[in-house]
């Protein structure tokens, strides 16, 4: 069971928002969408759940096309970072109306998650703050019982206790449902260790969609100083380069080889490699 | 020149939301104002910014109460959670309004600021990403030229590319205008170092008022042998624990003293602490 991109593009008027983006979901993962602000990420989630048409490509569904097709519609939830529930609705009128769409929909566990942030269900969306309408968002999603669950920035706003409460309900909920999680975030140092895959966008185009230590172990980052990292990494591939002093700091794509005395190599962290393959493009 | 709440309240029907709440911001210093989801950082902001008014309590700026001054509202920019500029505004439109109410604010910085950002000043703020969103607002907010400006969540869904660039921005403008800023945030750790001193809010209420260094040197963490951290932190005033297999992190208050051996001491993070101290309070 998988969801299929092909070739999906999006135009608004002359920004190209999504060029051409293929890319392969399977149930049963996690994976991490990740990009700078403004790289496409919200854009291909809208399409993906219908809330937006692609100017070209398509979306499958087990090879059938999800637009305006309930059906496959109602195995995916995409979290809305725009409100599209009314914000005049009750927590709890929101979860018990999620059936008439998502006839799995676990409004237990819906419950249970309310208990677990202590987010008091008697309220309406528009009495919350940023941090607890996110947190009410994540909770349609988790227990909307669909089998691709897209949740777009399910951190925005959440604090410390709260970011760390997630992860460890996201990986519970893994476990239990097998469901796919495609997770957008820019904390990606926190939430590495859950990503099983990562899509990486650039300016619409998808520059990476790799497993995540693949992906970590295409790139290393050598320490030195300034110019024992030039001479060393002549001719190589820098993605970024970093100077303190008399010291630099340089991330470039493939193997180290052989590594002069003098110099640290290490793995870059995700955080890290996103932000050098993505640094400096433009952006509106 | 200062920024003073007296004994600030507010309730909402039977909510709390702030409770005689009094502290001062000087001219000159970037603090934070950090709590968990809910304590009531954005109703303080609010009150601050004449949004909302106080059940009970005043804000003074050099002595004079804010309460619908625009004299001394002319001095306080807060930057919004909510939208409370017209979304169908064109970016540059905002800017320019801003004289308006703003005499002091400077367009030539806004338009410096949104090169930097790359912000493309001719789209309407309903256009932007929620990570574009955020930086058109702080945008406003660092020119407004106000002489306290208080962001609230600046880096909400900004990349790390751009909440790296944001943390530098503030320091140079801070160094330039010598305004006060506070920050409400949830990334602590990102933003320790900008903050000198510390508003901590738990359920409304003040629990601490200090300088940033003062607070992490006010506890201390042991780690060991949890037997072995046990005994040691027996009677002493333990605000968190944490148990891996055999071993044991404690968060405690005070000094260490005379520490056995087998025991590692070192200070919490600025993160650390505030998870310590704001953990397991009952949120809405």
């Amino acid at each position: 069971m998988s969801i299929e991109l092909k070739t999906l593009t999006k135009s608004y008027k002359k920004n190209l928002a999504l060029d051409r983006v293929s890319l392969t979901i399977e149930k049963g993962t996690i994976c991490g969408l990740l990009g700078r602000n403004g790289a496409g990420k919200t854009t291909l989630v809208n399409l993906v759940g219908n809330r937006d048409f692609p100017t070209f490509g398509e979306v499958l569904l087990d090879g059938v096309n999800v637009r305006e097709n309930d059906k496959a519609l109602k195995k995916i939830y995409c979290m809305g970072a725009d409100d599209l529930i009314p914000v005049n609705m009750k927590i709890k009128e929101v979860v018990s109306s999620m059936r008439y769409f998502y006839k799995s929909a676990d409004l237990n566990y819906a419950e249970k998650l309310c208990k677990d942030f202590r987010l008091d269900m008697t309220k309406r969306l528009s009495q919350l703050s940023t941090g607890y309408r996110t947190i009410a968002k994540v909770i349609f999603a988790m227990a909307s019982g669909a089998d691709y669950i897209f949740l777009d920035e399910p951190t925005l706003g959440l604090d410390a206790n709260h970011r760390e409460l997630l992860y460890r309900l996201i990986l519970e909920r893994f476990e239990e449902t097998e469901a796919a999680f495609v997770i957008s975030t820019h904390l990606i140092d926190e939430c590495a260790g859950l990503f099983e895959r990562c899509f990486i966008l650039r300016e619409g185009t998808l520059i990476a969609d790799e497993d995540s230590e693949t992906l970590r172990s295409s790139a290393f980052v050598v320490d030195g100083k300034t110019e024992q990292v030039l001479l060393f990494t002549s001719g190589m591939e820098v993605i970024s380069r970093s100077e303190l002093g008399t010291l630099s700091s340089a991330c470039v794509k493939g193997k180290p080889g052989n590594v002069p005395a003098g110099l640290e190599i290490s793995k870059p962290s995700l955080q890290q490699l996103l932000i050098a393959m993505t640094a400096d493009e433009k952006r509106g």
